[in-house]
């Protein structure tokens, strides 16, 4: 296992401290929590925008904390859920008065514990609502898309709540805004080998030299199909199609594009899957309004990528495309 | 070879190709030369700022392109220089009649195609001024500093000279600036895996399971030591005080430094060395005013990281925060 690394069980830890290190402007530990992560200036008044999840998936989760984006994330241990306490101080944290929208990943344990740290900020006068993030169309049939695991299209989710949120109206009013935003998405991915989790040393799936497997999840979850390495335009056709399948997208629609590498795919070939996806988009005069390419949701190492539609209306346009402060979006 | 890629043959012209797709607003294709990109709205008047090298090491170097940044970017092959037409071309699409400063890396080939360049368009009335980025301090001696080769540090040579002829001061002015902050950089590396060329199908160097190798070039160029893979804090202890050593950096001196993955190595990583490397700063009483940790010049799927200092004077402080408009540079 070559990774730059300290203590295996330090590694969780100490990449969140060089996180906040690398950019005190930007994130602050929480005051009672090692495992949440605020903004470094708090919000006043405006609805929170809180997450968490496994670590291992940067910029996911903690990351997109910053003006325009997230208020405060509650960070597991590599691929595993944070605790609900965890997830109840990131709630409080979060919170400026006036509620609290949580936007998880669809993972089971994830799930159930935001849902019990709900129940406990509850009581303690703490509005919430909650988005689950379901956007990988790999994960189940289109009947039953609330299955779907929530992979690189929750970023669009967490953008334009996060520059919803800052407008200062209501929780009901974002939540509503986070929901049309994670309708219109559509994420399909393609893993080429796996990541190494620190604790355990060892891969997190086994893959041959001349395979590759559509769809797998970024924990290593089964995809639809594994089979021999092909070029990357067929392989691109292939996700394009059922992703337009899937979302229904038609000519004159107006998307943006997400070409996200699980790690180690490097950004040559991001751009060469970026080119035929555009080329796609054209050949289907659906317009896209912005394409995003690089790192956005990882699994370390792994090498892969996937490919996200999100379909634009004039309200979603307006969010995504409003400024942020956060280190891993450009405006 | 595990790839998303169509035909090796085509890995440069697909890559470029889906760059330029997926930022038209920020790159155009030169209208005289399919390996030179252009900014999509070109600056009036200001000193031109042009590069070119090598393929394979995305953002570097036609991802600097853009508002306060580069003007222009002459592209060659996979580790190879681009061609004194193909730079002579970026330099005459980079000229806006107030002269081209040109900024490379130190590698025998792209010097020596910019130095034919330079007196081909110097024949047709532009005029030119060059730095040759060197800041690799593993490549040579401090005695022979001019033989060092350019790596991280580039990044933020671009960005300051970029944004200082924004402000439509002279060519001699440019230079002045660049060189100033090309004698501040200091980089320092290590490989642990190496990278495969599309078109040759193999590793650009072989190292076993268990090694290391510090000051290993961008293209597998040989570094200090090849050893054991050991401790990250143990490893940025060893290349801090090197960087110290050399750079001469002392208390109460301000830095920015750069973080930067060689292309596999995530962003986990990248912060425990971050970690690392701001806690000594700290003991050294030097004073960071920022940290930049991401992807900025790659080997493709390399894994590995560098770390780079620049030695901030006021008024390069100045412009390595000016706003600039650039996918790959976070303001």
């Amino acid at each position: 296992m070559k990774k730059i690394i300290n203590k295996p069980t330090d590694f969780v830890e100490e990449s969140i401290d060089g996180l906040v290190k690398s950019h005190p402007d930007v994130y602050a530990f929480s005051p009672d929590n090692k495992r949440v992560i605020t903004r470094a200036t708090r919000a006043s008044n405006k609805v929170g925008i809180v997450t968490g999840g496994g670590s291992g998936h940067l910029p996911v989760f903690t990351g997109y904390i910053g003006r325009g984006f997230l208020d405060a994330c509650a960070i597991g241990s590599v691929f595993a859920s944070p605790s609900v306490d965890q997830i109840a101080s990131a709630i409080r944290n979060g919170n400026n008065g006036n509620g609290v929208l949580c936007i998880l990943g669809n993972y089971g344990g994830d799930v159930m514990n935001f849902e019990m740290a709900c129940e406990i900020v509850a009581s303690e006068g703490i509005k919430t609502k909650t988005v689950i993030v379901a956007d990988d169309i790999a994960s189940a049939k289109e009947e039953e898309k609330l299955k779907r695991r929530g992979i690189a299209g929750m970023i669009f989710v967490f953008k334009i709540a996060g520059a919803f949120a800052e407008t200062g109206l209501s929780l009901d009013d974002t939540f509503k805004i986070a929901k049309e935003a994670n309708s219109n998405i559509r994420t399909l991915g393609v893993a080429l080998s796996p990541c190494i989790l620190p604790e355990a040393g060892k891969p997190t799936f086994k893959i041959s030299d001349d395979e590759i497997e559509i769809g797998m999840g970024i924990h290593g979850e089964p995809g639809i199909k594994r089979e021999k390495l092909r070029t990357a335009n067929d392989l691109v056709d292939e996700l394009y199609k059922r992703i337009i399948d899937d979302s229904k997208l038609k000519a004159n629609d107006n998307v943006a594009i997400m070409i996200n590498s699980l790690g180690a795919t490097p950004l040559e070939e991001l751009y060469i899957v970026s080119k035929r996806v555009n080329e796609n988009l054209s050949k289907s005069s659906i317009r896209n309004s912005k394409t995003y390419v690089g790192r956005y949701a990882t699994s370390m190492e792994m090498a892969g990528m996937s490919i996200t539609t999100l379909k634009l209306s004039d309200n979603l346009e307006k969010y995504l495309f409003a400024k942020s402060i956060c280190p891993f979006w450009n405006n």
